[in-house]
């Protein structure tokens, strides 16, 4: 397992990068996913990234994030392996899952998404690199 | 440069733990930190480490952070080389700095604070361990 990325959410990506750019970081590529309403930039830092996320209309969920809360860390994503025996392993200990079945997300990646309130607050990625 | 961190608000260490045990994470240690007024669970994850902090009395900037905001991600760590040179280029391109020079963290590295109006809104820390 690994920490795969951290989601940022910034109201512009040109606004936020300045300090990630000074520290050394380097955008690797800039990608706009239509269906989350958001353009995003990712940033490695070691084996993850960071990806700051920028809303691109209003019903895309990080618009509503930064309405509701500011800008932030959005959530969190983490690299397993087996993602769909992991989901049925958290389930079975009850853990609160939003979705208990992966969806494709970027990058042809396998993902699922835990619910905060089994997590300690945080909205958490569960995602798997299919080979 | 890597994430060295992900530091997480929690009531409760026994209660937040059960979710981060049940997807296959270890704790290695538990600390008390008495200057910072929390108790630290250290969950290894590839390279990093999530650790889940628990206030242990009022006075605990953690407690005033879930007293706020409630439980969930409170700051993120970067681990850095030279970090004295890091923050003098840093705050030569006008980052907010809450740190100017670096000072004792735990596990003796040193740390210092950069302020969320420089970062997406992220309370960021970067660290360095001393060899």
């Amino acid at each position: 397992m690994k920490i795969d990325h951290i989601g940022i959410a910034v109201n512009s990506i040109e606004e936020a990068k300045a300090f990630y750019e000074a520290l050394g970081l380097v955008i690797s590529h800039i990608e706009v996913v239509d269906e989350q309403g958001v353009k995003t930039a990712f940033l490695k830092v070691g084996e993850s990234n960071i990806e700051l996320l920028e809303p691109i209309n209003e019903s895309s969920p990080v618009y509503k994030f930064l309405q509701k809360r500011g800008k932030g860390i959005h959530h969190i994503a983490i690299n397993v392996e087996g993602i769909e025996n992991v989901l049925e392993r958290l389930k079975g200990k009850g853990v609160r899952l939003i979705n208990e079945k992966p969806v494709k997300g970027a990058h042809g990646k396998l993902v699922a998404f835990v619910h905060p309130a089994s997590t300690g607050g945080v909205l958490l990625e569960l995602c798997e690199t299919k080979k």
